[in-house]
């Protein structure tokens, strides 16, 4: 696994007044030097730089012309971000200035990083395991405290640390199992079948938390999905607005979500809430669409949360029922009577028991915080801190296979099988686990797609 | 001029794998202390951290919850780029992670940096004059090698040096001048005109260098304008394509520049070229619409250079007078006769003598490098590496004063005026030369309006 090149990439996004280009690699110190003009003349990057050190100097190019005036970094391996040497050029954002640095680089005989190369070195020179490089996406990507903790927590071992513990203790049992083949004739059992039980039962019980938490763990990654419908006149867009500007609320700047994409984002208290906005869906007296239902249908039955808009001046259950499916949840909808501030007596009476009611005016702002509360509490995750979430659908699909095979391994035991058909379904399971941790992957193809998604320069 | 706050900001752009926040100021050390937990206990920012030194660690909240794992560089006053205590943490690239640290940096003392804050504290703490800080404003934005090579020829200290050389030689003549006023009843000349005249002729020719020097700078800086007209059938939109898409074409990033603003820019050995499509443009033998002449009209008053598509297989010389005005400096004009592909013999000679013509097929991209060159020769901008060129109109102004005192200096030493009245004028310059490094700069206005053009984080 030892890399022999040595990889480039600018690591900061575009902007800004200062930029960061990385070098890793065992030729990192003797390219940069090629390029590198120390303000102090004493300095010799292969031979006197001390790790951990700034140095002040220009980037110069073949002609002896100043590129820019930088700071560099140096890290000397193994104490790095990846294991290897590392130097950090710290230039002007100017975008002229970072191409040529990088090509000047590349020039000396870099190469240039591909995405999430720099972390999978990290992973390939036991710097962290796999689940824990996997986190350094997520954390770079995290736009919420919820998004945020999960992947600190994930990055801190929290998977890793209990899946490592739970396999030795099986691996114990299976290892005890295999042995008791060697000596079938005898008819000895080594493993202590119900130790092995009561481990089968804590590993099945720790899986089956991880699996579950998926569901909140999607949607604390991609935002909890609060579907908006109403009619068009209920007041939708000004409600929507209002939620949006509200000083609580955090429109998120994720790329090509803008009003017009129908998806908007929300964040209340570190949680983010996707809100589908139905608005394009018509539901009329007089005309019926069969693609506006389905599509409202389609949107209210995947959302976690409905928001039904409702104009206090018109019939209220009769709105409620054109949209909202009979047999839907009624704890997860929230019905928001508009307009209080010109309709006074709402009588809010006959619409179905069980679900959450409140009036307002989007238009005025009144009883806004207390929508926002509702919303809060209906998407409440119930996370701690330092509890472990599935966020990753690769982790979700390796522990749904491995609490299968759990599961039929608990199944053997109960029926008296042979150790040996046992002893196989855990194995699979810790294969499984070893495809977390990373303990067993050494192929380019498995490697390759998990760091594809990363962006470059990490 | 002392600074007692702290600032901080986020130095880096938008997206990226790293990020990276500034705290300057005295108590940069003691604020980051208080968010910092060093992965190194015995270590302590305020009483051990040693300058030029790289520090691992986490950023914590008030709760202990860990933010994310960092590195700071310390770099302690005067030795930083503002002369301050500077802390910079490089931390990862998140949104989240980014806005909490900043806001744990301001609950614990420190100021949101204003735009340009730490270079004008760079210039107010002597670390650089006026104009070089004003030139890390351009190296930031610069994207192009001219853009570049002016921006550091400037933070070089380019204009500066020569300016001061003058300002001491004029310095002495004046004092020597006013002097003699102490003695005005002896009609003694303490200060040789002969010799002053010599050094004010040099002067002119300097400042007379760097205003001119303005209209290339302003080019370099904004792009060449180059309008392309003609027929909307003559394979304008094709050219465009073909020019953009070229490999030596690097069309640029600059945000809300895209197709759609009939304006491109195009990148031929390192100067910018600004394309102005003058597509919208419609000029047809039925209906010539008002609007659209003078918009064209207009545009191509204003190009540098002009760029006219002609369809071969229409008469050239109607297609040509229809947009080119007949009083239009046929030099900055290429005629570019398009269709080579299907029309063989093309007469051009019925077109104006004096202008450039060349013959291609965009469709094909023939004879593409040749008009490329065609560009860069009318572009030609005839800089050199160390010449110093005006590219801020701040500059240009001050410098258009100065050099009318020192004509009216002249003036007045010609025509054998009393001493005081030449010493007037060239006090007169050196008010403005002082205006350019900042000698003389005090007020809040002035300094102002200078950085705030700057971005955050510079």
């Amino acid at each position: 696994m030892q890399n022999i090149s040595t990889i480039a990439a600018i690591c900061t996004g575009h902007g800004g007044a200062i930029a960061v280009l990385r070098v890793s690699g065992k030729d990192a110190l003797n390219i940069t030097s090629k390029i590198f003009k120390p303000l102090n003349c004493n300095l010799n990057l292969e031979s006197n730089a001390k790790a951990n050190h700034l140095y002040n100097g220009f980037i110069v190019d073949d002609n002896g012309n100043e590129i820019d005036r930088v700071v560099i970094s140096v890290y000397l391996a193994p104490h790095s971000y990846t294991g290897e040497n590392i130097i950090e050029i710290s230039c002007h954002a100017s975008s002229y200035i970072q191409k040529e640095i990088l090509s000047l680089l590349i020039k000396k005989g870099a190469e240039m990083a591909k995405p999430g190369e720099f972390t999978r070195r990290a992973f390939q020179n036991h710097k962290m395991d796999l689940s824990q490089a996997e986190a350094v996406a997520d954390l770079i990507a995290s736009k919420s405290k919820a998004e945020h903790d999960i992947a600190v927590n994930q990055m801190r071992g929290g998977i890793t640390q209990e899946i490592k513990r739970l396999r030795n203790l099986l691996l114990k049992f299976t290892s005890l199992m295999e042995l008791e083949l060697d000596f079938s004739e005898e008819d000895v059992e080594f493993a202590d079948r119900s130790q092995l039980k009561s481990i089968l039962k804590e590993t099945e019980n720790y899986l089956d938390r991880l699996v579950n938490s998926f569901k909140h763990g999607n949607a604390i990654k991609n935002g909890i999905p609060v579907a908006i419908c109403g009619e068009p006149n209920a007041g939708k867009s000004t409600l929507l607005n209002a939620l949006l500007n509200d000083e609580r609320a955090i429109v998120s700047d994720i790329p090509g979500t803008t009003r017009d994409t129908l998806e908007d984002f929300l964040n209340i208290d570190g949680v983010t809430y996707r809100l589908i906005d139905t608005a394009g869906i018509r539901l009329t007296d007089d005309q019926i669409e069969k693609l506006g239902i389905d599509r409202a249908k389609n949107a209210i039955s995947k959302a976690e949360i409905v928001i039904i808009v409702l104009n206090p001046q018109k019939d209220l259950l009769k709105q409620f029922s054109e949209i909202i499916p009979n047999d839907f949840s009624t704890e997860k909808i929230i019905a928001v009577v508009n307009k209080s501030d010109i309709c006074n007596n709402i009588d809010v009476s006959t619409l179905p028991k069980g679900i959450n009611i409140i009036k307002i005016s989007a238009k005025l702002k009144t009883n806004l915080e207390e929508l926002f509360s509702m919303i809060s509490k209906l998407g409440n995750i119930n996370y701690s801190q330092d509890e472990v979430i599935l966020t990753n659908i690769r982790h979700y699909e390796i522990f749904s296979r491995a609490l299968e095979s759990i599961n039929r391994a608990e199944t053997a035991l109960e029926s008296g099988l042979s150790g040996e058909f046992v002893s196989q379904d855990i194995r699979d399971a810790l294969r499984n686990f070893a495809e977390i941790t990373g303990d067993e992957i050494t192929t380019d193809e498995v490697l390759g797609n998990i760091f594809k998604n990363f962006c470059i320069g990490k």
